[in-house]
């Protein structure tokens, strides 16, 4: 698993609310496309999206007990890298939460959380580039 | 606010344990203290510390529900800067969790979490330095 994050999803209640307040703060989205919002950071980039959704999407319970409604997502070159990244995962104990499988946007991607229960998504997006550290490219 | 994520830290029950996964999965830590590991990935840094020693420093109450012991950092250039965004967040409606105050490690620091509950620490490191786009340059 290289050393990246390539997304930080903070998953939001509200989405026209959460939107606002980053933007009161001075944010900009870069893309913005079926309620998420993608905010290009330092290398990283910082989302917005239905907690509900992001927790159905990775296969996540979301009780409002465990999770915070955080996902760091680590972004790779191929569905084959998915495949064997989550499995390095499981091999350490992680537990996997959602078995590298095709996603709604045309890509394919796991998910797991790690001995702490913080959730990693792993996703192969065909649509997007990535710079030579693994930040993500967003289109424009 | 400028649009950047200095540090992403991921709180921790066992602190060998969490370095050992992600050692595991073939991260290599660039700077190591206190039991705090700070990992450099794409213009972000990733940290793992302990949950405990994460919650009482930003303020948060750990009571299982509402917190997954993930917090992003915000660093700035200055303690006025400290007081500026965290003036700019509590403006917006955010929660105030930690006033601005000197930190244990010689920096000036505050937290807020948005309308959803996502925690940020907004701090003032002198001992770090940025590249321009705000990623931290870990001291090597």
């Amino acid at each position: 698993m290289r050393q990246s994050v390539s997304l930080v999803t903070l998953g939001v209640s509200d989405y026209e609310r959460a939107k606002s307040f980053y933007e009161s703060l001075g944010w900009s989205v870069a893309w913005e496309a079926q309620e998420t919002s993608f905010f290009q950071a330092n290398g990283v980039v910082v989302v917005l999206w239905s907690r509900e959704k992001l927790a159905a999407d990775l296969g996540i319970e979301d009780d409002g007990a465990r999770w915070g409604g955080v996902a760091l997502a680590h972004n790779v070159g191929s569905d084959a890298e998915v495949d064997r990244v989550v499995e390095e995962a499981r091999a350490q104990g992680a537990e996997i939460t959602r078995a590298p499988a095709p996603t709604f946007y045309g890509g394919y991607a796991g998910g797991f959380r790690d001995l702490d229960g913080h959730v990693w998504e792993v996703a192969h997006n065909p649509h997007w580039t990535f710079a030579a550290d693994g930040s993500v490219v967003l289109p424009t």
